[in-house]
């Protein structure tokens, strides 16, 4: 039986589009959105990423999380590259603590959360929605400029501007409901995320974090992401699920 | 020989992307790029549009104009739907002039112009570039709320905190270069950038504009696309290269 550690806000029928790529935290945010009462609307991107072991993860936990629907929308970033996500440049292995913070690295996507949270917003349009979740948390952040809190709520902004139901002119749209980018896990570090996924009964087994995982998906277990991802489940004191090549 | 109508601005060897959908606007968006001394690169989204005849346009645009490259990025819209331009709902013919401004047409594609920055601003950071080009106008807008200027003020200031090259940290980005989005049509009408597409030697005949057109690419003559683009070349008082149907 889960604990809920925060009240329940009241959004009852109040339908959110949730970006999951098949990574810890993303699967959190979507139980954290049901939690708070959502009908949530997974949405995933298939942008080529290399580990692209994170797609079927992300198929799994919305079938665990019995999202109300579940779309994979494809964006093939390789064609602009940039990244060694994406490209042939080698994802770095067992960089020391004080490289993972503050610096950015080579596995950013150039203006990736930007994009996404871009698709969230029209796909929240064709639904009369006008709340996205994404699962963007300081630890994550890792040099990443588009991790940061001022940067949600400077497209919050935009978003108010560029979009139909924004502006509110158009038909079936309250005028000028504005957007909510919620952002549950941003002040959480890897460790209370993965106590929170437990609480929430979020199978974490099924999610997928390595950038350069074994061809069958089995994790390398020296990426940046890896050694985040080991260090959150030593710290919560949970036993690690994660399947190492 | 073309007769420039403003000074050109010093930005040798300064490198842009210039957003190529294959229709007037963006031709003409090109190569003002072009005559201010831009190097140009070109993006053109496939975003399964049922007019791609833009497609192949926006690839002979690309050619006449000398671009110093074009990337076609695959995004499959279809997957959100919410458009006449993506899906199976007809577009609107023969609308009366006054329902062409003021609403938001079912040809609106939910948030297209901020996905399409967003990924122009990714494409520009792996070219080291911090300008982007895209041809908004007043006439265009009919009702679009992402082609006015006070979201593109906002998407500025989005990207500035999205990206690397914005917030400076990363290798071989000056500290804090900020971006700028040109919109050099946005105060002109479809008869003026006719008018400046010709000044600037560009072959609007390649261009293509029907949302749509008939399987060879001839334009219906009856959508919102195509009055506003018989109507501007009327205007502008040059003949009408356009395929009709």
């Amino acid at each position: 039986m889960p604990i809920y550690l925060r009240p329940m806000p009241a959004h009852a029928e109040k339908h959110a589009v949730v970006l999951l790529s098949g990574g810890i935290d993303s699967a959190v945010t979507l139980a954290i959105a049901q939690q708070w009462g959502f009908v949530c609307h997974a949405l995933t991107i298939d942008y080529r990423q290399r580990h692209h072991a994170e797609l079927a993860a992300a198929a799994a936990v919305a079938r665990q999380l019995r999202c109300a629907s579940h779309k994979v929308l494809a964006l093939d970033l390789r064609a602009i590259g940039g990244s060694a996500l994406t490209g042939e440049t080698p994802v770095p292995k067992d960089r020391p603590e004080a490289q993972l913070a503050g610096h950015i690295p080579v596995t950013y996507v150039p203006a990736r959360n930007l994009v996404f949270l871009s698709l969230a917003a029209g796909f929240a349009e064709t639904l009369d929605a006008a709340d996205l979740f994404v699962g963007i948390n300081a630890v994550d952040y890792s040099g990443y400029p588009d991790c940061r809190p001022e940067f949600i709520t400077s497209l919050t902004g935009t978003l108010n501007l560029a979009t139909r139901q924004g502006t509110g002119a158009g038909p079936g749209s309250p005028a000028g409901r504005p957007w909510t980018i919620h952002t549950p896990l941003v002040a959480l570090n890897k460790a209370q995320i993965i106590a929170r996924g437990y609480e929430l009964g979020v199978n974490l087994a099924l999610t997928h974090s390595c950038y350069d995982p074994a061809p069958g998906g089995a994790a390398c277990r020296h990426c940046d992401s890896c050694l985040i991802r080991a260090r959150g489940f030593a710290q919560a004191g949970v036993a690690d699920p994660t399947r190492y090549a």
